[in-house]
């Protein structure tokens, strides 16, 4: 005989109900896996339940409200009354994750939260346990699908950001307002969670630099094909001089990245480690089916016991300024010396010229060119002076260039 | 004040001796997630050491002997005798798990074998702990690093299979003696486990059909690449008609396919479930400080007294006869009315073309086409027909095709 596994349900909308729906479906496989049925004890909508009436009857929650409030106010009582939770919520864990990782720790129960990062794709998981005894050095991520998706269809099409978006929006891979994850914002929160667990010291969201995909322009994408790089909206955290570096900005990837080839609504990271060489793990980014199914991996966890080992406490400072690579497009005038005046003042700063394609003729003359790494901070005082040479008839546009490390 | 770890290993070889050197580089590390330092307490070499002394005093055993005997023996000994395992042995899984996960779960103990498939890829955590209650529909794995660094060369530059396995012989991804990852028995071995946890049912490895790289000519590489395919030593598992399929053979794939950019000595799987749609995972195939890495994180989680769910139980018939589409190339003479007679050939047992490419003349004169899906029998029953044909100048030979679903 096996008793019911008491499974409190905060939130039901379309990941709620998704949820509710698949652990009905495989109650019965959960079953024969574990020796427990899970059973929703309880459903908390926006109009109807109690909290605390839920809580009394639950063995875990499962917070799918999304938002700050209540949901933290929720998930720190469950953890504090002794519940299990897993949550999807990445703004939570990204804002509060070290007060809900002590109190999980001090009631001696388990946060999870894969679903929290990276749709259905186990990066969480992965880090935490899988590469619990390694040392990563890097981790790269496409963590944020509408993106992926637009910059796919603007490669693939010609089409501008804004019809893109715009056609990404009638699919249902962008929201009406879809501010936070064009901006960048989105993937910055999921990058620090990851940054959290790979190199086990707290990243605040402040300290994660953002760029958005905004002001990409079609030719940005057609000149980049002519040096065989393609584009994504690509989060770092990686190791810098004895600190830790977490950003989000577009980036061009060189053909064999294993990211290059991730494309549409999907995301994808690459966790690199000396003892690894490198793991990728991909998959399609968040909708309610596969949310809903990343929650359900991570309650069958916490019915067999599992404990993730607490993450290597580290102190690494986050730093800002890195080295990068970038690719430059200037639109110019068409007259003698330019090239020369826009090298020179790179070269003041440092920055050297890898290749450089002179484009169009007359009032349509650009220079396109792809940089050596060098520090940003140096690249972007170079490129405030670039903004003010007399011949420049546009502001530049830069975009970053991850190169292939090994050839 | 923590306690040490005691970890016995048993064989000190390539990844032996990595992953003692892997082990005590990250000691400390480990300690601080796990509260405990791991550390040798013993070392079994060919020459030295005595098992049940190490067993005596150790609380886990890493077994990197491979072969079957001794290591069935020292394995199932060590469970009944209490103590958890991490094995990276898949002959060892693949012939004898059913013995050894009925001892692990007798004895309360864990057996863990992430390293026995597709190198550092976790793929084994992945189905047995992400997706404990997912419904998995089917795994594609390129799981033999060797066969896919060759078929990639061969891609790449035109070579001969010959070429091409004399140079993975020489950078060392291929052994001195190839026949079992070329044939296609090592990727059959790894298959059975991946099916085994997919689908929580035992394979045997006389279930699992296998077919190797060895007959594939440059040309059929260079053909193919007309239709737009690319070619891999595929493993699939999956659902057929209520039973399950496990199999190993070439299969080119269309150029979306998850597995279609995976280059090189990788590997990769991809997992479908309806509630995820797909995850793919890739990374290097095995080498020392890569297997002993994933030797490494299946320790970890020993250490913090994880247990994975046990698999689900189902009963599923192992089917031998699936509908594939095929390619097919035929050497043939130039005469009218060829296409037509193998057409009706083909036609006779359900096999329809899809696409035909006529190629050469005269003494070179070739029939290039892909079939749509039909029965294996019935296209092998075809086949064997076509090679009595007196126009045919060669043997036929037949690639299956993996096609795009959702087009």
């Amino acid at each position: 005989m096996t008793s019911d596994y008491r499974v409190g349900l905060l939130g039901h909308g379309t990941v709620g109900s998704a949820f509710a729906r698949l652990l009905e479906e495989r109650a019965e496989g959960i079953e024969a896996a574990t020796g427990r049925r899970p059973v929703l004890s309880g459903t908390l909508t926006r109009g109807d339940g109690e909290f605390h009436e839920i809580l009394e009857r639950s063995d875990a929650v499962v917070e799918l409200m999304g938002g700050l409030d209540p949901a933290r106010e929720y998930v720190a009582g469950a953890l504090r009354a002794g519940r299990h939770v897993v949550t999807a919520n990445k703004q939570l864990v990204s804002r509060h994750g070290e007060e809900l990782f002590a109190a999980a720790a001090e009631a001696g129960v388990q946060l999870r939260f894969e679903a929290a990062v990276a749709g259905v794709v186990p990066v969480i998981r992965v880090l935490q346990e899988s590469l619990a005894g390694a040392y990563v050095e890097r981790v790269h991520g496409i963590v944020n699908g509408t993106t992926n998706y637009i910059l796919t269809e603007m490669a693939r099409t010609g089409a501008s950001y804004e019809a893109a978006l715009a056609q990404a929006q009638r699919l249902g891979y962008a929201e009406a307002d879809p501010s936070e994850d064009v901006d960048g914002r989105d993937a910055a929160a999921k990058m620090a969670i990851l940054a959290r667990l790979a190199f086990g010291t707290p990243v605040r969201l402040d300290q994660v630099p953002y760029e958005g995909i905004e002001h990409i322009a079609p030719d940005d994408l057609e000149y980049a094909r002519d040096f065989g790089l393609g584009l994504k909206l690509l989060g770092t955290a990686e190791r810098v001089d004895g600190g830790l570096s977490v950003r989000v900005h577009p980036a061009f990837l060189y053909p064999g990245h294993p990211l290059a080839s991730v494309n549409g609504p999907y995301n994808a990271v690459t966790v690199e480690s000396d003892a690894i060489t490198e793991i990728t793990m991909s998959g399609p980014g968040a909708g309610g089916p596969q949310t809903a199914s990343a929650v359900l991996g991570d309650l069958v966890s916490v019915m067999t016991g599992q404990d993730a080992p607490r993450g290597l406490e580290a102190e690494l400072e986050v730093v800002q300024d890195v080295a990068s690579a970038f690719y430059l497009h200037l639109e110019v005038a068409d007259e003698p010396g330019v090239l020369a005046q826009v090298a020179q003042v790179l070269g003041l700063q440092g920055a050297s010229i890898k290749s450089v394609v002179q484009k169009g003729l007359g009032n349509d003359a650009r220079l396109v060119m792809v940089m050596h790494p060098v520090a940003e901070s140096k690249f972007f005082a170079a490129l405030e002076l670039i903004s003010g040479l007399d011949f420049l008839r546009g502001a530049p546009r830069a975009i970053r260039v991850i190169e292939e490390e090994f050839v």
